[in-house]
């Protein structure tokens, strides 16, 4: 899952007027990398489907599935917008009609918004003349994502658009190494927290201290996914900075945790924005596990929750032919 | 010159009474690693004589090279006060004289107080009746170096022990990996910038963007050390945190910074506490043009300096023979 189709440019020229594309949800931050690490999840995705008009706008036609409170003004939502820029940098004579297959819940850290905007951009490129290679497509992303959640940050959109565990800089594009064994746990409670909330959270000053533990941390899990090394991703993955403001968001935050580390998690912490909660693994069953275990520590505080289980080092934004229907989760 | 002296404990129980160490200068912080990330530098260094005696203290018995106002209360010196927390956690009966060789300048941004430090314990460990790896010396290592600088931050002694560049967290040292042709120019100004003074510089509350900024930059330079993609080093070398806040301390440093990135520096920032610069290169040949023209940078203010050319992947602290000569920088 992790190649996008392929399409050739001489072929989409002539003949592709509608595609469809798929973005599977994310784990922003992954605890020590606040707005610049994330990792994609397979399981729940977003889908675009995307239709070439004569008209020079970018116009959404429906929004469908999951959720049903979306702008459908393009320059509102963040899959139109990302539209919208994508034509003005590219000086399109063209526009571009969208519908969205919402799979991933809003407000629920676990990227939505960022799917709806880069599949839409997946699904999008493939109907231009030439074609963009996908890391050509991050500044667009970011138009996008800034529509919903007021800032430039890649740590979702980054990800779903190479696939995996990805550096998401202000300009660039870096995917990492991860073994194909590891396996995170992403437990989705049914209550929302939306992203301009949870960054409210984090207002006001911090100290040095707290940045120089941050970043060895952050260090230590880059040295751990390049070596394939446990250990260290065990020893660093741990959030001194951004979890502790954010915890008292999440309801039952430290039993559901504690759940995770209980099950052999490598480190557990808030995806995203939250209220979802990921944890790290060595192997698919102990995250199993340990999604059950944090589910039912969600459940004690009166919440239902989804889980997921999906390689760390999960898939990128494909295109999908165009009769296929989204997943809902 | 990066494999320390084997040292076969059999040998050594029976007949090491004495023995001579020395540790290289380094590059502490590397701009975007504060606390954290160091690489040793060949060229400078400082050498320990110690010698295995039979009253339970670590004396000191003299300091020679050229600095002379350290102070020769064990306690109160780097070296002394690592030896005897290595005393103290082995419990041994015996005690260290210690005679330190500097070679290095204090308040020079070199580590010059870690290079006594590893150097001493380096010497000692080899009298032990079992000598320890080097990793495990790097806690008694921290504590020294904690009596020089009133913190335990090891991105000085963590490269000394280890070799080349080396992420040095509070409980480990993890040496990472870096193109054999990537050199460094360290140029060092004659004059003192106190550690303490350059720590104070760095009091008041941080915002969390310049955390993200610079997170992002360490990430991306440590993906370029791994990738040997000197452009992701390029992008990301550059210290936004701390060098604002020191740059002032530094005489003409903007100047001087300058002068590196003329000469097709990567990167370049303050060493350690400063006042010495530094900058990473391609290619040693381009360090050499930069180190001469970043001295005539400091020459502007007045500023006589010497300079070092060195591999990124700097030489660890070794055993010499004891009738070697330190040399003095």
């Amino acid at each position: 899952m992790n190649a996008p189709f392929a399409v050739k440019p001489s072929m989409t020229a002539q003949r592709l007027q509608a595609a469809s594309a798929i973005a599977s949800a994310s784990v922003g931050n992954v605890g020590v990398g606040f707005d610049i690490l994330g990792h994609c999840i397979a399981g729940a995705s977003d889908r675009a489907d995307v239709r070439r008009i004569d008209t020079p706008i970018v116009r959404i036609a429906s929004i469908q599935g999951c959720v049903d409170v979306l702008p459908t003004d393009a320059a509102q939502n963040t899959a139109g917008a990302a539209l919208m820029a994508l034509r003005k940098a590219l000086g399109l004579q063209h526009g571009f009609e969208l519908t969205l297959h919402k799979g991933i819940a809003l407000g629920s850290g676990m990227g939505g918004s960022a799917a709806s905007c880069v599949a839409a951009l997946v699904a999008a490129n493939a109907l231009l003349e030439r074609p963009l290679p996908r890391e050509s497509l991050y500044g667009f992303a970011l138009e996008g994502e800034a529509v919903a959640s007021g800032g430039r940050h890649g740590d979702n959109v980054g990800p779903m658009l190479m696939g995996g565990l990805v550096l998401a800089t202000r300009d660039r594009l870096v995917r990492l190494p991860v073994p194909a064994s590891w396996h995170c746990a992403l437990v989705h409670p049914h209550v929302v927290l939306e992203t301009r909330k949870a960054r409210a959270a984090l207002a006001g000053d911090y100290a040095l201290g707290e940045f120089v533990a941050q970043s060895a941390n952050l260090a230590l899990v880059l040295a751990g996914c390049w070596r394939g090394d446990a250990e260290l991703v065990r020893e660093g993955l741990k959030d001194v900075l951004v979890e502790p403001r954010r915890a008292p968001l999440v309801p039952n935050f430290a039993r559901v945790k504690q759940a995770a580390l209980d099950h052999k998690a490598l480190g557990a912490s808030i995806s995203g924005g939250g209220p979802s909660v990921f944890g790290w693994f060595e192997h698919r069953a102990e995250a199993e596990a340990a999604a059950d275990a944090m589910r039912g520590a969600f459940a004690e505080a009166g919440l239902d929750s989804d889980t997921f289980v999906s390689p760390v080092d999960g898939p990128a934004a494909s295109l999908v032919p165009t009769a296929d229907a989204g997943e809902c989760a």
